[in-house]
């Protein structure tokens, strides 16, 4: 067969550590243009082609010019015909309901594909609807047979799965603050279950690069504010995956605010420690069960943290804390929001579903100050 | 007797609407300086002299050039034997442990004293030592026989015992946006008294004027942090004023955070309700509990709110939102942290003290954008 | 006549220090938001009416939540039948070609005009159609009847006329700073007048309230560019001012530049000294030509100045130097270009006009930090 | 001998492409930190010793939190006797006075010098004497038999000299800036050479880590100003290099500004035309002279640029122009202070010396936004 020969070609030039190629949908907004940022530095991806809906023709240059002799591609229309040749792997930088139509399609052109949206997050039909349901969209998924094929795009908790995945989503920004923020002490269960509290600070770019009046800068700068109290979209993967690590469902209260500054989120997390935990436990846990994570910096109380510390960078910090007045675990989890947060959790799944190591490319410590 | 005929003079001079006198003490702190801008506008007060411990001799004016023409005063000594003359007023903007010593000799010589540090937030010699050895300070007071004649500074909950005190103890900024933030709920029992978390974001003027290495420009733009978990010195304040409201003890977990902003200080507010109690019979009891309040603003789930509507103002923003799926109170409320969070409110204590309309000279708006 | 008549009243009223009624045409753009802050705290104004395109028959408040309790008024529709009525004053605060059309008819009704664009910046047909041409609008003025009435808003150097003025053109931003910082040197014939060069530096609302890509937060923060080189609307009234000033015609090179910040404008003005004027004599004519001048703040090398200082403020600092190796003239001139770049200019022409003492509601220092 | 030896095996180890080992002096500063995230990137350098005065024996990931796992070098001391072992280059990323005295040994050891300060920009004891004593240092340099043996570090216009120097003094951020936005049209004769005006605008990082009070975040926020006018250190260094550039020695008029960001210089260059020469001929020679220039991005008239572009990265971005009505060059010069106007520089000036593809570690685009 063409396909399964070219697929046992690609494996072996993969062994053999040569490129893949790598075609990115959606290119033109923060999420694609991250990944060109990191890619273009990726000893074993070759960007192949850009594609989107707008500017068709024009150079990426030319519209984000601090990529002037970084990427000379050109954008192509996202249905040209011959999108397909060569590519390995797609990237969905794009809102729901694009990957989910159009997945297939590359699939079947044995192209495995990450998507940036919540359309593969749930890899099953009745969660995803239930998921749906709470934006306000179709519950019924376009593509429901690729949803076995799916990984949620967390590497830290789901590197096998994404390994052998045909798709992988891409987790949300907060969700990934918030998730590895909690996994060690939901799974370890080292807090009540109930009554978790996610207190969640985001930049301006999580909105994406649409200007709109609360972006526009006299009106954002100098300015803090809750948004979409109780009915954020990211809080349906953060109880799905911590539920799934506590073994029993489990609901979180999740308040989402922006603050004056474009990168990085920083995610407080509340939750009531069990009988017998102290902040020693809780930090003897947190180092152990990230002992071998090559992103993950946890630090106990006697440090300090801040979104700086990851500006720029795949790196998550996690700073372990309780208030033994009032028996509350408070874990802070820092991240950038665009990188760990987006484009570098989508270089990090292409390098497990490659088989590169999964630091390529992504050991760059952002730039300070 | 000289000082009953001076007091029965003033009186019946603020009856005339004439001036009073105000010195400030730590003038050229943001605090000493915030109570000059309002002050300046404010039609029955007459600056009268500016106190500090450096920079004697020099016009504030030169220190602060946009004073320029609005305060011609020079800073003079804080020990100046001179310094009570004439003064009917006198701000203590100083931090812990000036108040405490140097007021008993104002009060001495018939002036009223406004202070804004922890030295005269809790009436009674066993809270204060509390509070004191949980930051680390000597526990016993300075001038204990002042704390019976002394109120905390929160107009809208002791606006009789502020209009007699002696001494007023100005409330610590994040301690504003979180008492007036939950006082409704606790004060009508419409959630549970334990558990409740209050996740503070800070602008980096709360720090103060002193350059320290983390409030340098280039380190602090583009970052959020955490700080002082679990330690705070607002928190007890906030268990006091709360426990008051509640008629019995309770806790609250309270952390706060620096976002890179100069003004404004958003505390988010979770609370479990009260069986049978929904976001209407919350908003219901905010809006009745603040309904003469002028500078309490309140709004339900369907608005939204920012720090930028009170930027600059002493007004108070809170809006009232629940999630009911985890059947969490969720509050948020917003202020500028130098004005209602500090001069301002120490301004509302005057006119309050001095029998002036409460809202006199703190009506303006800020400036948007 | 009635008109007289009422003419005669209104006078009347101002010698007693009643009330004049302003209306606001363009309402919901910062110019208008501007005027209303200001406005709200003058002792002798009455905003009558708000008038705009949009939003009509909603609560200003609504739009701009920090005026709530501060202004209660609906926007009104800009071609309300009755919107003239009882109006003495009406603001303008519309972009290029509203003015022009709508001015007359409000005159008609007994009602003065502050407009806040370019279109009576120019009193005399000529000026206004070479002005119109440079900038791509149609040359003839709508109502060329009207420039005669008309003055240029600066009332530093036009008080006189601004007085009796029907029409005031209120200055536009770039060109309060060039203007005020150079006028001394140019009058007085202290440099040379060919050769000058003027660098602005703009906070971002000067650009309006409109979201746009380059406005947009995440595209906007950290980021300083030039615009507009050489084509800048604002370089007419420059030329025109200073060619008056000069009593010859000259030219000057503008360069606009946007900075990361929201507020402010510092132009640096180089300009070749006259032989023989030194530093001493340069800044002795500033402070001789602005001795009277209750907004104007010059000072001299040894000083130091920001945008800072006048932030929020209706003064304006200038900052006189030279560099001697060069024999330049280096003036730094800073304003605040949403008050003494637009409504606090647009304030004091009223106080000019309606004969109330210039500064007031205008003394307010800002609020710093 | 022993160091010819050694030499000509560090050569031969080059052209093998394997590791140069690389020294920083000064490592806890924001140039040193700089050269760090760049040359951890770097694949034929090793950073082998991180020298400073303070913190002697703490990771600088303890100080530089985003450095952990990146570089787990611990501070040594800065005259520990060791320092010098195997070392191939030493960055000097000190201070005006620390070159000069300690550069001599490690020279003496076989170590090739790159410095930051201005120690070693002036490669004659006249000039430099005459920089000193313009900036108020000891006109004797320290190490005069170093100066012929140094090169200006500014590959563009001194790389041949660069690949040879031994010590190699890095330009000073406004006059990387500076001198590249002026180098072809000085050199080609396309303007006067008199009555050049440079005015530079820079984030606040040029500034260096340490906090000061001008520097304090609520004190810089959201404020333009002008500082050092006909004063500025790095006035001296444009003056040589043009002067050299024209073939006789010129002036320029600068001076520089801080606005409200952490990174990024742009410079606007304002220069009479020569007569006959148009903005068409200016960006035609500007586009010849920096052909084959890997860093230099020239764009004309119809394109815009801003800082963001270069944000971050080692380009430099240089926007010609021309106002053809005052007939003056407008060139805006854009770069990235602390990459290409220090670090960045520095490791350019690296590869040139140790004979490595010039732009090896330095083609990352920057992140956007």
């Amino acid at each position: 067969m063409k396909g399964k020969k070219r697929e046992e070609k690609r494996t072996r030039a993969r062994r053999e550590r040569t490129y893949v190629n790598v075609a990115i949908v959606g290119a033109l907004g923060y999420g694609g243009v991250g990944a060109v940022e990191i890619l273009s530095r990726h000893p074993f991806v070759r960007i192949t082609r850009l594609l989107d809906v707008t500017d068709i023709g024009r150079p990426l240059a030319e519209l984000y010019p601090h990529l002037e002799s970084v990427c000379d591609l050109q954008i192509e229309a996202a249905d040209d015909p011959r999108r397909f040749r060569g590519i390995d792997f797609v990237f969905f930088a794009t809102p729901d309901g694009v990957g989910q139509v159009q997945a297939r399609e590359w699939l079947a052109h044995g192209v495995r594909v990450i998507d940036y949206s919540g359309d593969f997050r749930f890899n099953d039909v009745a969660s995803y609807a239930g998921y749906a349901r709470r934006i306000g969209r179709e519950p019924r998924h376009a593509s429901p047979e690729l949803l076995k094929k799916s990984a949620y795009g967390l590497a830290e908790l789901h590197r096998k799965e994404i390994r052998r995945a045909a798709v992988v989503g891409n987790p949300g920004c907060f969700a990934v603050s918030a998730i590895l923020g909690l996994a060690p002490a939901v799974r370890e269960g080292l807090v009540k279950f109930s009554g978790i509290v996610i207190d969640g600070k985001t930049g301006v770019s999580g909105a994406g690069k649409k200007p709109q009046a609360v972006f526009h800068y006299p009106a954002r700068y100098e300015s803090t504010n809750a948004y979409r109290i109780s009915g954020h979209q990211h809080v349906f993967e953060m109880e799905r995956e911590l539920s799934l690590l506590a073994g029993k469902n489990l609901r979180v209260t999740f308040t989402p605010h922006v603050v004056p500054m474009t990168r990085g989120i920083l995610s407080t997390i509340y939750a009531d420690l069990e009988r017998g935990i102290g902040v020693e436990e809780l930090l003897k846990e947190y180092r152990r069960f990230y002992r071998s994570e090559p992103f993950i910096r946890v630090v106990g109380p006697d440090a300090s943290a801040a979104t700086s510390e990851v500006r720029g960078s795949n790196y998550v910090k996690i700073w372990v804390n309780a208030d033994m007045r009032t028996r509350k675990a408070v874990i802070v989890s820092h991240i950038d929001n665009l990188v760990k947060g987006q484009a570098g959790s989508a270089v990090q799944n292409l390098n497990v579903m490659a088989g590169f190591p999964e630091t390529t490319a992504l050991e760059f410590p952002g730039l300070y100050p």
